[in-house]
């Protein structure tokens, strides 16, 4: 129960308010970048929409482009978690099904969408994105290894781009479903490969 | 060799003619399609590129959609062919390496940005342009299954998909090299998979 006092004494009114700003700031750059894509995602609009100053973003993220990446950043990798079962096939199924969640919904498209978008003032910094976030999953197929799952001469990078690669294709090129049973036949093709047994 | 006679007299003229400003259309289509994307693709640009008339374009493509998809099919098939070795493992590396090669050069890669551009146009049917390409390969799947080198219910989407994914995915989204290495990981990777022996 909160008294009458502030429920968190130790952080300043001030700041709880800064942080509070900038959480309504992100989801609006997600939200624009959504429905308006890249173009339509500028300080002028994000602060029109989040009913802030432009100066307020400027004297926060300095660039637009700092802005779209800290709500990339901040927005999405809530999405997907890296899971830690004991067990690399639940692993992988976890991991993998949060991928294909957040592919598959009409901002992660977006976002999808915008990676591989041309825009000058981005095009050092997007790149890294995506490949960031499949990099962190690779301790995933570390463990494995260190449980004698997989074979020691692994490679983790491998295994995650071999699973995961179908599902980009899939939202990017194809439009063909990110399903349980893509999602299980990847993982289940990856760790026992396609020979007869 | 060839005498002072046409060298194909069963040819009517008029029809090898017609196939010469084809091949030169259609090939004026993707240098455009590479250089200028596909908004600066259009009937007018590719006559004048190509040095024939406006008219002679909607005589036989009748529209600029047509036109754009007989120049990939017609121009990236040739770039890509199913190999036949007898062999699934050498098949699949044969048939990768065609398929980073040619998505590495700047054509091909023009070639997947325009699959992934929106263009409302073409929406119904660039998409199943790669899907059809990554489906002519399901043959070496099942050749492999035939031949017993494959487990009888192996999925042969489900291996073509996890062996060119992370191609498409390099090309389109973190821009690492598709190299020998790339393509040989992956495929022993879903033949053998990653658990130990």
């Amino acid at each position: 129960m909160h008294g009458p006092q502030s429920p968190e004494p130790a952080v300043p009114p001030l700041r709880r308010r800064g942080e509070r700003m900038r959480r309504a700031v992100l989801g609006t750059v997600v939200e624009l970048l959504s429905t308006q894509g890249l173009a339509g995602t500028t300080v002028a609009t994000v602060a029109r929409a989040a009913g802030v100053h432009e100066t307020s973003i400027y004297r926060r993220w300095r660039t637009r482009e700092n802005l779209i990446l800290d709500a990339l950043a901040t927005e999405l990798d809530a999405a997907l978690p890296i899971p830690d079962t004991g067990v690399v096939r639940e692993d992988l199924l976890r991991f993998l099904t949060s991928l294909g969640r957040l592919i598959a919904t009409a901002q992660g498209r977006a976002l999808l969408r915008l990676s591989v978008e041309r825009d000058e003032t981005l095009e050092d910094r997007r790149g890294p994105y995506w490949s960031d976030r499949l990099e962190r999953a690779k301790v995933i197929v570390r463990r494995g290894v260190e449980r004698g799952e997989l074979a020691a001469d692994t490679d983790p990078g491998l295994v995650i781009e071999a699973v995961a690669g179908p599902l980009f294709v899939r939202a990017l090129l194809s439009g063909a479903p990110l399903d349980d049973t893509l999602v299980a036949g990847l993982v289940d093709l990856t760790l026992e490969g396609a020979r007869p047994r």
